[in-house]
């Protein structure tokens, strides 16, 4: 009769204030970044926000509605915010900087612990197709993570199209190189060996493959991965990426990880994620996806990251809650007079209960959970 | 392409601000009494929450998770925040206070302007069966309205159980009673003459309802609702109820209605609606629904109210939003300039947008949005 569906949650009190709080220090600092905060709707058609979406279509929660449409719950923010920007804000100034505070949804098969609606926070910069937009992300990702009081973190960065270069180059049709790129976006290292191997490719390309697998998400400067692969734009893009990240003095929480993919073909530039001490997974990623804005029939380019706030809360440095509340209890005739002690408390700025004594079934649990106690009595009117 | 599904919203930065402000202050204000907030899934059992909620079944939001099992998209949050009291904070100390602020559902079958998502901020008192708790509900109900500087609304108050007495008495089967009541539920006064006039009654049975119709929303006092109901518990509990919300020095705001009534049957106790001026919809409403945490099996006693936020922005008295954004624009070679006064500037609190020239397409109408724009030169650097 309780419970509740497969992966969703409740959130209690002392949660919540937590959650309120990274939501205020967050909307804050994304504000005085000059971000303007939006909202979409939970509910999108699948048609438009659905299929765009980077999501694998098994983890979308879909519904008909009373017209016959399949309607989607948002699984990310990104596409319904890109098709808001293509629909509408793009005839207003660009490049855009939006910022949104959401919960996504994702369908979970098993139990296994994982939300399957949780809260996201990020930006998107759309409209800008320079460098500086991509910097601008990963810069402004790294000081909001800092805002929240949290150091021990750091920023991997690779670049599908410099991926996508090499799986090509060693390999000998798409297919090889597709079925090692999705090996990849699942982080499966040993089944992209074995698949290497299954390949039967010339010695010189399986073993360049095994040896960048072995080196990629290690290399320390963008020169390393030239024994990959050519000069190229892309390659000349990410070292003035990193460049423009040493300048704001920020380096030292950035890393390069060339074997980062994405499942989805239109991210095509820079990718990232963001790894913080103390939790296993993702606190959140990002990049350039501007392949997602010409889905929508728009040219111009874009990029971003979101964080959840699930994994962010994880490891926020412990904080004490100073919260006290006092609690004025009363006999039924001495309403007046409690109300009168509860709004000159509530003046002062403190947090008031107001409660009867008729409406208590246990008085000395009910006061435990307060710091101070007031019975009102009749003195009390002196 | 780009359509949203029926009902559907996106909320732009201007709204998204003045939702953020209310949220701000609701909030502060809630807290301040003694309110905790929690959160709840967006997706809950049919058969738990769905079947149990005061909301029509047409207007679910329905679907199937891949266990088969009938999910809803949460129509309100009184039937999930009743779920979890009776399912785990009930063993907590009694009564509880908690509050919301939350995204309901509710499916629209046309394109009327309704709106199929919207946001309530509400509280609910649970395990207190007293006549204080319903009072202090209708206080904050009033006093947080005002905290948002609305000064001219309303608060009808009726009650269920007095209603549904004086229903049964003067018709002559529960059918009669039950049909009179829907009507009144959908405020159709005229369905309801016509009703009164097909059931034949005996004529003082039928005058005393179509008197009682026509007074019954106009009553000053609660003595004037006498000549239609015996002196009764009821009757004496609205007396108490209105006495102190006089001691409150709030009666200025409320006024009788006992012709309010609702569908779902739990609502057996007091029963109100808010209505502000500028908007002909309620802003809100709330009551006593001990009936529904006897349906999730607890014993205890429960009232609270929810408003709209969008019907609140509605009759919101007019702010200035002082937002002034400084742009800093750059050429290429001049970043850390640039980034270093931006950073001086957000060091004075100031909202910064940080732009490269190269990433402008249009720079006129970019810099139109901002208060002011700096564009940095190598003089800068002096």
């Amino acid at each position: 009769m309780f419970e509740k569906p497969l992966g969703m949650r409740d959130t209690f009190p002392i949660t919540y204030e937590k959650i309120e709080t990274v939501r205020k220090t967050g909307r804050e600092f994304l504000r005085s970044r000059g971000y303007d905060f939006i909202q979409t709707p939970s509910l999108e058609y699948f048609d438009t926000v659905g299929k765009a979406s980077a999501i694998y279509n098994a983890s979308l929660f879909k519904l008909v509605d009373s017209q016959g449409n399949t309607l989607v719950l948002r699984p990310d923010m990104t596409t319904p915010i890109a098709r808001v920007a293509t629909s509408k804000l793009l005839k207003e100034k660009i490049p855009l900087r939006l910022a949104y505070f959401a919960n996504v949804f994702r369908a979970q098969q098993t139990e296994g612990g994982r939300p399957a609606e949780f809260g996201q926070m990020g930006i998107e910069v759309i409209g800008d197709s320079t460098v500086f937009a991509d910097a601008e992300v990963i810069i402004t990702a790294i000081t909001l993570i800092q805002s929240f009081g949290i150091e021990s973190f750091k920023i991997t960065i690779g670049h599908a199209g410099v991926l996508n270069c090499i799986l090509k180059d060693y390999t000998e049709s798409d297919l090889q190189a597709n079925t090692l790129r999705k090996l990849l976006v699942d982080r499966n290292y040993v089944g992209f060996e074995e698949a290497v191997e299954s390949f039967h490719l010339p010695k010189t390309k399986s073993d360049a493959l095994l040896q960048f697998i072995d080196e990629a998400t290690n290399f320390v400067s963008i020169e390393e991965i030239e024994k990959y692969v050519r000069k190229n734009d892309a390659l000349e893009y990410m070292q003035q990426l990193i460049e423009l990240i040493n300048v704001a003095d920020l380096s030292k929480y950035v890393a390069l990880d060339f074997t980062l993919s994405s499942h989805m073909n239109y991210y095509t530039g820079m990718l990232f994620e963001v790894f913080a001490e103390g939790s296993g997974f993702a606190l959140g990623n990002g990049g350039r996806y501007d392949g997602l804005l010409h889905h929508f029939g728009s040219e111009v380019g874009a990029t971003g990251f979101g964080i959840r706030i699930d994994r962010l809360l994880e490891v926020l440095p412990a904080e004490e809650m100073q919260d006290e509340t006092v609690a004025v209890i009363f006999h039924e005739q001495d309403y007046l007079q409690a109300l009168t002690i509860a709004n000159r408390f509530r003046e002062e700025g403190k947090r008031v209960t107001l409660q009867s004594k008729k409406g208590l079934l246990d008085e000395e649990a009910f006061i435990k959970q307060f710091g101070r106690v007031v019975n009102v009595s009749q003195e009390d009117l002196v």
